[in-house]
């Protein structure tokens, strides 16, 4: 493959270069790339806006991170956060440092896997700023979405007596970066051995390429729920339960026995000699939804098999609990990842 | 002073400790820091919105940057973007990637240069992510402003017969930059020696703490003017009349002797033996407002102090170019500061 410096582009021919086949597909996106800033109308819409920043070697390591993987990922992890306050994501703004060690044709790739988010959610990449940086490889996005008043969802809103639910598996992105670490020091220590990764193909695929949860605010959408509360599951279940409890001033008890957790998951955590449990509360990255509903509204979704209800919503004095196939009860506590902890 | 650590605090800890005394100004504010993402409602207005990513040993040296100056001017160069649409700006997001060489002093100091900047622009700042980097400091801030479809001014409608005007003075943050530059050397080398910069106060000012002219946004709508181009000059004035006059199809020509250059710095260039005009073509970051006028509007802003009409708009055929003092006409060239060409 060949190589082209960033050097030979400069700043801008870069700009042009990634940007250059943008078609913007959104009404609302009225001016994108180009100017001093973009210029979007929500046309009597609430406008809902979030942004992420990822650094090489804190939120991701390329020694088994495929760029194109990274770009698609870097753009999920924001439209996460849109479909979290139940609304549509329609603009990103991306940035990115990056320094020489990166030729043109791999942040190409990045773009590849940017681009491929974008088309699959519909969503205009109207903005950036592209630099050098002096050390490795940094990407901030924002993500720009729009929803009517009456649909945004907050996570201080949820009441004693509402049901938790929760879409998709949980734990398997923490399970499948157990198995990626361990491959990478087995590499590091012997170039020459093949890594053993056959069957782990599910739980390393949730942790290089997520998925944003479009289908679920759809049905959401389509079944005319409108959720108490809702957050998206990036630090673990345990960190965003009691987000939602101190947020909405309530407690919670979830039972062990509901959370869902793939039969992959469960395999590979055993093979770690880990709780596939402790997997699901604490692991993170997940990406799935996590929301509160009225009890009115249970009948609606409760043959749906993506979204599991998984406890419900009691009196801010009765804690956060969960309850264990084993019959205990504990209080539940954040253990999701903190890039503070290494500091 | 004490010294906290950064981990002391965790990541919600400081997001909480950073961002609690904020009062959002803005009705279009609608929700700030603290789900998964912000909400704004323009009430019919455009949008506008533009981001900037700052990394410490490219955009800025700590070794002579203050932190509370860094977050100051961080948000500066953000705003002065949304100026530069015609539009107010209204809300800011804010990520920060921290090293632990930073404690959660240092942090706060910088939160209070962004929380002023904030201030002085009726700004609210209404989310972000805080994360750990490996090196350094990582800033990336985006900015939202808002605007009627018809305020809205782009880069590229400037017509044949329209004025180039320009605001404040040019060339002043580059030459203090050689100053500070400078300085640097002499106290790496000789670590006793104190710095000479005693008369420099006001190019030195000039880069360390720009200004955003939400004045000659303020002053056009006041006198009914709408630019029928704009830009806002960061890179140098060559490189951004070459931006307008390629976006617009147009050409141009500028007088030198139009070209405003204070006082201060045409005596701080001559201590480096170097050509104010050059610093005022090429140097950037002056943030000051590059913008073209139709000729009727000439007389609304002729005897406006800050403002200097510097030359015309002519067809793309006649290229862009510059009339110097000594009568020559040369071809405008951008050698505007290119992050990657040191690669």
């Amino acid at each position: 493959m060949s190589r082209t410096e960033i050097k030979d582009y400069g700043e801008f021919g870069l700009i042009h270069h990634l940007t250059k086949n943008i078609e913007l597909q959104n009404a609302s996106s009225i001016l994108g790339v180009g100017d001093d800033a973009a210029v979007i109308d929500h046309f009597g819409k609430q406008t809902v806006i979030t942004t992420d920043m990822l650094i090489e070697g804190v939120h991701f390591d390329l020694s088994y991170t495929p760029l194109k993987h990274l770009g698609y990922k870097s753009v999920i992890v924001n439209l996460s956060d849109i479909y979290a306050m139940n609304a549509t994501p329609t603009q990103l703004l991306l940035s990115i440092g990056i320094s020489s060690r990166f030729s043109v044709e791999a942040i190409e790739e990045f773009y590849e896997g940017v681009y491929a988010a974008c088309e699959e959610h519909g969503v205009d990449l109207i903005g950036g700023d592209t630099s050098s940086s002096q050390k490795g490889f940094i990407i901030s996005i924002t993500a720009i979405g729009e929803a009517t008043p009456e649909q945004i969802v907050k996570r201080s809103t949820a009441q004693k007596g509402d049901l938790i639910c929760c879409s998709g598996d949980l734990g398997a992105a923490y399970i499948g970066l157990l198995f990626l670490e361990r491959e990478k020091k087995i590499y590091l220590e012997s170039p020459g051995v093949q890594p053993d990764l056959e069957n782990e193909a599910y739980v390393i695929g949730r942790l290089l390429k997520p998925s944003a949860r479009k289908d679920i605010h759809e049905l959401l959408e389509e079944k005319k729920v409108i959720p108490t509360s809702m957050m998206d599951i990036s630090d673990g279940l345990s960190s965003e339960l009691l987000h939602i409890c101190e947020s909405s001033g309530v407690g919670c008890v979830i039972y062990e026995e509901k959370l869902p957790i793939s039969e992959d998951s469960r395999n590979a955590a055993y093979k770690f000699e880990i709780d596939p449990t402790a997997c699901a509360l604490s692991g993170g990255e997940d990406y799935e939804l996590l929301f509160t509903i009225k009890q009115d509204d249970y009948e609606k979704l409760t043959l749906i098999e993506k979204i599991s209800v998984i406890g419900y919503i009691t009196e801010a004095e009765e804690g956060a609990k969960i309850k264990t196939k084993g019959g205990n009860t504990y209080n539940i506590t954040a253990q999701g990842w903190n890039a503070f902890k290494e500091g």
